[in-house]
């Protein structure tokens, strides 16, 4: 959502994927984990959700050195019933706990129409949007969810309970690119106020509040996030923040999420159990595929038909991300100033040769 | 949310549920269909959720009058896969269809640990709520969605596309009342927008919108909800609002919202084709029983345990349907004027009893 003037440079992108797999090789992940923390920022950082793209991977690289995440992790799988299952995802990066069990939720559903894999024993997964995408690639409508450690005020709390407890949602589309919604539970992602405050940027108001509860537009004295909904609505935000999660630490058997250890540290050494949970439907267990495709694509295009308000666009869920993923396919992934220096800094420590920077 | 004062007397919730149930089967409903609609109607008032409660009886009794729903349904499920099925409600009631569907997915959850059903054919359902806390009761983790005729703005669109399109979310706590979230995918349901109306009360800012797509707090104006997140957020309750939409049209091969005719007439002939979509989970799918429990309690006991905002209180989702529910079982099922006026209505009509009206 930054704008791109505020960025101080492009990197291709597979270019960018050769290096973070390179960093996280020296840093001691194995090829698995390397492949799926490198696939979920790229995809992120992609489609435009910078907040959880690229951006992270100095912090990954902490979390990895310091022990806090497995980077061989023996990921075991319990299938209890045919249609439900929890991973022990082993302090896994969340990226591989991620992929992983979306496609096992993915192959319960080709099975019996529908499949839920609850991820006990995680980390940070990035976007969720990733994982209900890879389901959609194939076919299914996915589902993904994860908590994390506080940031949101509950509707009418002092202090933060909840975390930004994203939902994701994806469904195929045939000959086009899929539904796709990403939303956190708050009004904004956390990791958006710290781009903000990065960029010097005022927050909208009524999304933010400081320590003592109040509500702020500065970026660098927000403490706590809003649920979706605000001051007035903020009961629906917290209520879906409820929803993932139970979905995503009671089911795995996990401590919730107000009792986390900060993802931001100082403590890098203990693995935090963050729960993740996967929903992945079959169409064809519900009707023929070719009366699905042909519903999707017909309320596609009722939605897409609608008429704008002077100087809006209307956007089926998607739409922005795919536009995105278009042009930085050709014009590279932006980095901002900070995210530059930290490329660098880290292709210095590490010994990598230094990303090819373009305006 | 209608304040109490604005009521015109109480009624006791038994006597209006033998009330309903009678005034159905004189306009030929049968018996399965008399009992899912007062019970969904009467778990909605003494809820609180008036606005999808008794309030509605003299409209479901037009249509049940004017055959655009059907009142001796022969429903059809077809289990296409161990953990879905499609459900034809034959143009029933939704309540009946609703209460069908949800207890297909909690035998399927039971087997396999997860079950969803599409329903296709049917109408109006009431309070989406009802049906998630079905499974809930049977310790099951619930889930209910619906689609509606449009209501509701895109986020950016100058006229409404999609319905207020529900999400509801029920889970077990043992030896206590379920967590129950029921919301509108809009900022407020627009059953609670004729309420308002009713009683000439101003709506809050920025969640509804004239015909022209300006927002208004003047109820008698409103002709369009805004999606959950105002004029800033709406792309995430618009997007919620399309995930509502593909699990319960596309799934159900049902037109989508934007396609249906509207709920309030004027044709009471010709039925909608309202989709729905239930999903049930079983916890022990994932976890052991005593874990996912002790883990719920854990939770709830930490956020009920939060120090709310100066005249504030914390409350986990459904907390306040809980204390309505106390009160209204006691008190009585109050009728706001409007309500009152037709259920005397109703009475001389169908030459019933009218009811005891309580101060």
């Amino acid at each position: 959502m930054a704008e791109e003037q505020a960025f101080a440079c492009h990197v291709d992108a597979e270019e960018l994927r050769c290096f973070i797999e390179q960093a996280l090789e020296i840093r001691g992940a194995d090829e698995p984990s390397r492949q799926a923390v490198s696939r979920a920022l790229i995809t992120a950082s992609l489609m435009g959700t910078d907040s959880h793209g690229v951006r992270l991977l100095p912090h990954y690289l902490k979390a990895l050195s310091g022990g806090r995440i497995n980077g061989a992790p023996q990921l075991r799988l319990n299938r209890r019933l045919p249609g439900t299952a929890v991973l022990n995802a082993d302090n896994a990066f969340g990226h591989l706990a991620g992929y992983r069990a979306i496609q096992h939720a993915c192959d319960m559903a080709r099975e019996v129409g529908i499949g839920a894999v609850a991820v006990s024993h995680s980390s940070h997964f990035g976007a969720a949007g990733c994982y209900a995408l890879a389901a959609a690639e194939q076919g299914m409508i996915g589902m993904a969810m994860c908590n994390s450690d506080p940031f949101v005020l509950l509707h009418g709390s002092k202090r933060p309970f909840h975390g930004t407890n994203p939902i994701a949602f994806a469904a195929p589309v045939e000959g086009d690119n899929p539904l796709l919604l990403d939303m956190a539970t708050s009004a904004i992602p956390w990791n958006r106020v710290q781009q903000y405050a990065a960029i010097d940027r005022d927050l909208p108001p009524d999304i933010a509040a400081t320590t003592t509860g109040e509500t702020t537009t500065d970026a660098s004295q927000a403490e706590a996030l809003l649920p979706l909904g605000g001051a007035g609505f903020g009961f629906k935000g917290a209520g879906l923040a409820s929803m993932v999660e139970v979905l995503s630490s009671m089911l795995a058997n996990m401590l919730n999420g107000f009792r986390l250890l900060p993802m931001a540290g100082p403590d890098m050494t203990t693995p935090r159990g963050v729960g993740h949970f996967f929903l992945v439907m079959n169409p064809e267990g519900f009707t023929e595929r070719a009366y699905f495709q042909a519903r999707m694509q017909e309320y596609l295009s009722d939605l897409r038909g609608m008429e704008p308000v002077q100087g809006r666009q209307v956007m089926a869920p998607g739409d922005r991300e795919w536009e995105q993923r278009k042009r930085r396919s050709q014009q590279g992934i932006p980095l901002d100033w900070a995210q530059r220096d930290a490329y660098r800094d880290i292709a210095l420590q590490l010994g990598l040769e230094r990303l090819n920077e373009h305006p």
